[in-house]
């Protein structure tokens, strides 16, 4: 936790925050935090600044707080991202937040098991709990926006438009003519399929659909690895 | 398991290889590989091709083999990763396998936790067993080689010298002073400190060993994130 992540519901009309639960807990037991001590905290949605510590008592802690500084500018890469396994969700979700990424479609394809679409972390309060954790190992406020997309030709045919808008596409494929550009222009949206990868039908719908194949070299890589190795290169 | 990696004891006189074990069981339960059937396979540290079923029994599959093509190409980059907390190494290491990276030290710093270098997963057999995993998921045959450095000074000073040789040198560092190049050129030698950073002796260490500072933009990322996004730069 390298931001403390204030609520709404925490600030208090003359400038105090009171936080509780798991992020009291964390101030008392890793900042291990006493009266007068400064903290980096931050408003979700909103700016970020310091805490001064007012008051540590077992069910709060009370801060003075100043927030003057924006928070980091969003990645302008919308991530199109076949579910992952429901293994690796929870950190692919968490890393893509921690990388600045504030628009993730999650979508269904041929080699993404439906079973995949039962797992609780996709519930609204599981997966906005993923988010908050990549936001305070980043540093940052701004909530990513999650979309579930199960069905494949749908939304690539009557979604993508409109999500990706007038930005550069791309497809992450083993088979791509080169490889995967850097930096993001005007921005892009960058479609990253299953472990197993796209089939020629889907892969189809995507050239269609104007997105450019690229690649990251012969290597397999697991999707915990390729999200951020694709990713890496627009940071 | 996107390769069947043999080793050379697996050879037999006649071009047969005779494999048990983990990757018997694989080729049996995932693959379901019956007579005929054709598997990828690769001899450790040699080429790639593949492997004609010939017999399936509970003990071993034994297969014809053809080994025609090189394994991909070595990512030139040469990674000096502080050593990542235990919980997150076995992932790291074969993330950082499946990427390409074919030599690898581990090294101590202030914010590295004494108690890691006591984790079982050091051990040579176990650690070869992560890289083994890498390969295989990379469809790549070429080990990497792992050092261990558990004092950084002497580290830095005395090995890194011989280590980097005249390959450009760059240490990832939220101060960096510029966003992290793309492109190897003639080789990287890439420095990645633990999570709470390096010390400001630690980087003036690495300054006077002629490395750059470079970042990947404001938000903190976990050295699960930060290992892939670098690397991926140079893919």
């Amino acid at each position: 936790m390298n931001l403390i992540l204030l609520h709404p519901d925490d600030l208090t009309a003359d400038g105090h925050a009171r936080v509780t639960g798991r992020r009291a807990g964390h101030i008392r037991e890793v900042h291990r935090a006493e009266k007068g001590d400064e903290l980096r905290v931050g408003l979700l949605g909103g700016r970020m600044g310091t805490g001064r510590v007012e008051e540590v008592s077992p069910e709060a802690i009370v801060m003075s707080v100043r927030l003057m500084d924006d928070p980091p500018r969003p990645l302008p890469v919308t991530l199109l991202l076949a579910l992952p396994r429901p293994k690796a969700f929870r950190r692919v979700l968490q890393g893509v937040t921690t990388l600045g990424v504030k628009r993730i479609a999650l979508f269904g394809a041929y080699k993404v098991e439906k079973s995949y679409w039962q797992s609780p972390w996709l519930e609204p309060e599981p997966l906005r709990e993923q988010l908050i954790l990549g936001l305070e190992q980043a540093r940052d406020t701004v909530l990513p926006r999650v979309t579930l997309h199960p069905l494949f030709k749908p939304f690539i045919e009557d979604e993508v438009p409109g999500l990706a808008g007038g930005t550069r596409r791309l497809v992450a494929h083993p088979g791509g003519m080169g490889v995967c550009p850097t930096g993001v222009g005007d921005g892009v949206t960058l479609a990253i399929g299953p472990e197993g990868g796209f089939t020629e039908y889907e892969l189809g719908l995507l050239l269609k659909a104007g997105f450019e194949p690229v690649t990251l070299g012969p290597r397999i890589l697991r999707t915990e690895q390729a999200v951020p190795a694709l990713l890496g290169r627009f940071l």
